[in-house]
């Protein structure tokens, strides 16, 4: 997507070496675009734990690269080991990062240590080249929703839920992917976003995304988003997910499930958009078998933002001696969701339809 | 209630001239306790504009006592004249404060002067004395939907958003009145504050007055209440209001309709806590007949709360090209009302109920 007017994916290989790693340092944004240089594999072990980059999708391609940064360093098998198992240390629940030092480590141990460093940058550029092709194919599908509701030229406003725009994946993101299409196609969209207390990515990095590629967009707190509804300001609702179960049912950023209850009361169509490697075909049932990560308190105790003077503060919100808890995720079940946008076409939020629709990648069900 | 094992009201007279006003200043609140003194009507007007007093039964009773000092000062016919409109332009929507007003011109537009000052003071301490009476009667009977809750002495969680609290009226409060009569009968009572964005009167207000009463209490984002339902963590829900249709439609706080959802989905009582002042008889459906506040963006783009070093700072949590809506209430429809709790006893959230509870009250209807 653009930043005012260029085109830039979340990570790329420096214009000048040609094998060090770009990034956009995301602790910074909105209020620095700083972009980041990695040159190592304790490079990118840094970026990835201080969440310099976050994003399950960008997660792992940046772990890619990291595996390659350390194959031109040392191409040895020891070399091979001992980077996969810095990189998969990072963030230990992360599963596309395992998923892509897995495919590293299969595409590099059986060929020798010389020609390593090149499949390995090789390898780490098709991860991200699939990626962008996913998310792009994501978009084309929830295109077709919003063209639908775009008749006669009327502004289509949808509601989004933390930030699966393009900086959590490499390019177009997977809610907001169909979004930036539609944008791009000339149709006029206007994204209602959701701050998305605590940590705030859709205050300081959806409506970052959104702004700098030229998509209109208002900011709401979390609170807002059923009064919109109720008042018909919002037609449609898509959000990304960090794990599906086969029976359809969506963890996400915490909050999502209620602003899926806010739509079905309101007869609003509520999607879900994911890559179909988010769908976790072990398990089905969404509330007994996702575990919910619990975060520090401190996230909802405090909150950083610019100072006046222009500094970066951080400042605390709640009494000294009261306590906070810190739910990161909630389920929506399948049966407040409208469908599902996968790179392979939208379908229910059910079982059936799913095996429908990847027939291939189904495992066996445990019954 | 009670501060650091204290016993307050949220507005009194000077111990020792017995004619200046004392107020909390909840401007500072949780940081700073500061006891403020109002020895004029200038001095109670800048109190409400400036929102050291909020909460519709504390307006009116802080207006009360500005009627009374201005009487002490000039008891004259153009005094009250003037004071009356003085105080009424602070906050012009706010009813009660209307109410107040109205009430304590009729008290002493028919004395002479002279006995002004002494029917003044007299006024507002009884328009006290009935809010802290009329909110003890909601903590009685709202005390035996938590007591019916704790059988066999286990922990009652209940969940409440934005301050309907002891500092909203001139003790107990609304919808807490009935959990401070639980905690003070011993029952195990503990209260999940929702922060309440964008003005956050959940963490720092809400939690603040709890803490300092004793009652155990966790903050949460306005994003995990659903999340806790679902995982059985709460057993009720309780909340103030700032308007009551006819037919039981409830004006509060933005948000409180996405818990009054998530309530309903999961079978979880949601309950509204109100003096019957706050029935607005006149209307008939919430969504149509209660003006929704639009208030300040800069309300959701920053956020004010105590830096590092001690200081007061204001942040910026939104990126400074990017809009901000911030509509400040939301009506949930009768429909997802468990029960109406009043000071003359709990009816359903529909006209034949509130009918019947307030025979007297009802003013005739339109049609």
């Amino acid at each position: 997507m653009k930043i005012d007017g260029r085109a830039f994916r979340s990570i790329w290989l420096d214009e000048t070496d040609h094998w060090s790693v770009r990034i956009i340092d995301q602790t910074k944004l909105p209020w620095t675009f700083d972009i980041a240089r990695l040159s190592n594999a304790d490079h990118v072990a840094h970026a990835i734990r201080a969440m310099q980059v976050r994003g399950a999708p960008l997660i792992g391609a940046t772990a890619a690269y990291g595996v390659a940064l350390a194959m031109r360093a040392d191409p040895s098998n020891d070399s091979l080991t001992q980077v996969i198992a810095q990189l998969a240390a990072t963030r230990p629940t992360a599963i596309n990062l395992r998923w892509a030092l897995e495919r590293m480590e299969q595409s590099l141990r059986t060929h020798p240590p010389a020609e390593r460093a090149d499949i390995a940058y090789q390898a780490a550029a098709a991860i991200c080249d699939e990626d962008v092709a996913t998310n792009r194919a994501i978009g084309t599908h929830g295109l077709s929703l919003i063209e639908a509701r775009a008749r006669s030229g009327r502004r289509v406003n949808l509601l989004t839920h933390c930030n699966a725009g393009w900086i959590a994946t490499v390019d177009w993101g997977t809610a907001l992917a169909p979004i930036y299409r539609a944008h791009d196609a000339g149709i006029d969209v206007h994204v209602y976003v959701d701050e998305t207390r605590p940590r705030n990515q859709g205050a300081s990095l959806t409506a970052w995304e959104l702004g700098k590629h030229g998509v209109p967009h208002t900011v709401i707190v979390d609170n807002a988003g059923g009064h919109l509804m109720q008042r018909g300001a919002i037609d449609m609702v898509i959000v990304g997910t960090d794990r599906v179960t086969r029976t359809g049912d969506v963890a996400n950023k915490i909050g999502t499930y209620l602003k899926a209850l806010a739509a079905r009361d309101n007869g609003i169509p509520f999607y879900v958009a994911l890559p179909s490697s988010t769908i976790d075909w072990r398990i089905a049932d969404g509330l007994s078998d996702i575990p919910i990560e619990e975060r520090a308190a401190s996230e909802v105790t405090t909150i950083t933002g610019r100072a006046l003077d222009g500094s970066i503060a951080t400042v605390r919100i709640v009494p000294k001696d009261s306590d906070a808890v810190n739910p990161a995720f909630d389920v929506t079940p399948a049966r407040l969701v409208s469908g599902l946008i996968t790179e392979l076409g939208i379908c229910a939020a059910s079982e059936p339809a799913l095996a429908a629709l990847f027939p291939q990648a189904r495992e066996p069900m445990a019954a």
